[in-house]
């Protein structure tokens, strides 16, 4: 049975997804590049980067999926909808390589990249983003791409069976905050924290599945 | 020289060190016993209990200190302050074992417990506090008992050298949070984190020093 899985999702330790202001020049507000250097030093990110256990965790982001669902606020800084020629942060071949749905309640034509990434723009819920994703995933697993207000209103919404959260040692006191609105999480979720040599904490969050 | 120091403050994964409403009762709230569990199973609390990675960090509780310093919803409910029989949850003879100084606005007469702890009421800013304890503890270390309002107060006073906390994995959604303010400790603080089989990660804060 295919999966909705989220992977890569950095947040601080008091919990923010991103810092802010969030803008064209600073997509993480005040956060920086903070959340993902563990990313960055990885060979995922990097050829000479590290073969270790936060290349491992992060290399899974890109394993088994057909399609992608995203947040307008992943997709552009604020006010990209007034920008007809906004294509997203990662020029001409973005890392999605499959469709890649981008939940706004302004939808404009799809967008097809290079690398096989597709952009389509929906105004839908949850739900019916997931199951337009499924579909257009083709039997693999549809990845929900963040930020932590959309991935929280899937998990809200019942729909997320795999979540990698990677906790990094640093406060950053403002921004959009990840456990909002998820009290009592480890009732529906297996929570499994496995801390780095980097310094990170990976967290892995499996859906329970009724005995 | 002697420091202070907190050890085995748990929170909740969205950073919460107490659920609410606190009553007597129901010391941490709709949290119940749940961020605590870690140590309960430990030979630390139970001499039945594992002597495992949790045991070992619990047991740094009780190394080295002169003197606690507690805030005043550590000691009691809500409305302690009007029973003048209120003695703390402890019973007869506490686990402090030093002079313990509770901060309150509302100072009452000391009271001698057995087994070595005598309370004191003190109206007092974090700084005089410590002043007090410190002298007190006689060249030994001062603990930092909490709650997570305290140990704000403290850390944010920059009197805070060493700091333990426990990641519990369980989501709250309300009651009162560690991180609040304590944005950029990670400029302040070395973080160490080190998950542990049973679930919980610990943190470990150790104040920087200039070079």
């Amino acid at each position: 049975m295919a999966l909705a899985r989220v992977h890569n999702f950095s947040i601080s330790l008091d919990g923010f997804g991103t810092g802010e202001p969030q803008s064209l020049e600073s997509p993480f507000g005040h956060a920086g590049e903070r959340l993902h250097e563990w990313m960055f030093a990885t060979r995922y990110w990097d050829d000479d980067g590290q073969s270790g256990m936060d290349a491992v965790y992060a290399s899974r982001h890109d394993v088994g999926f057909g399609a992608e669902i995203m947040g307008a606020n992943k997709f552009g800084p604020p006010g990209w909808q007034d920008d007809p020629d906004w294509r997203g942060w990662w020029g001409d071949d973005p890392p999605f390589h499959t469709p890649t749905y981008v939940l706004t309640h302004r939808p404009r034509p799809s967008v097809e990249m290079e690398g096989g990434t597709t952009f389509h723009f929906l105004d839908a819920s949850p739900a019916d983003a997931l199951a337009t994703a499924m579909e257009a995933a083709g039997g693999l697993d549809v990845r929900l791409g963040g930020g932590a207000s959309m991935i929280r209103d899937f998990v809200r919404a019942g729909l997320v069976d795999h979540m990698h959260v990677v906790q990094v040692p640093i406060v950053l006191g403002r921004g959009v905050r990840l456990w909002d609105g998820l009290d009592a999480l480890e009732e529906r979720f297996d929570i499994e924290a496995v801390s780095s040599p980097s310094g990170v904490t990976h967290l892995t969050m499996t859906r329970k599945h009724a005995p």
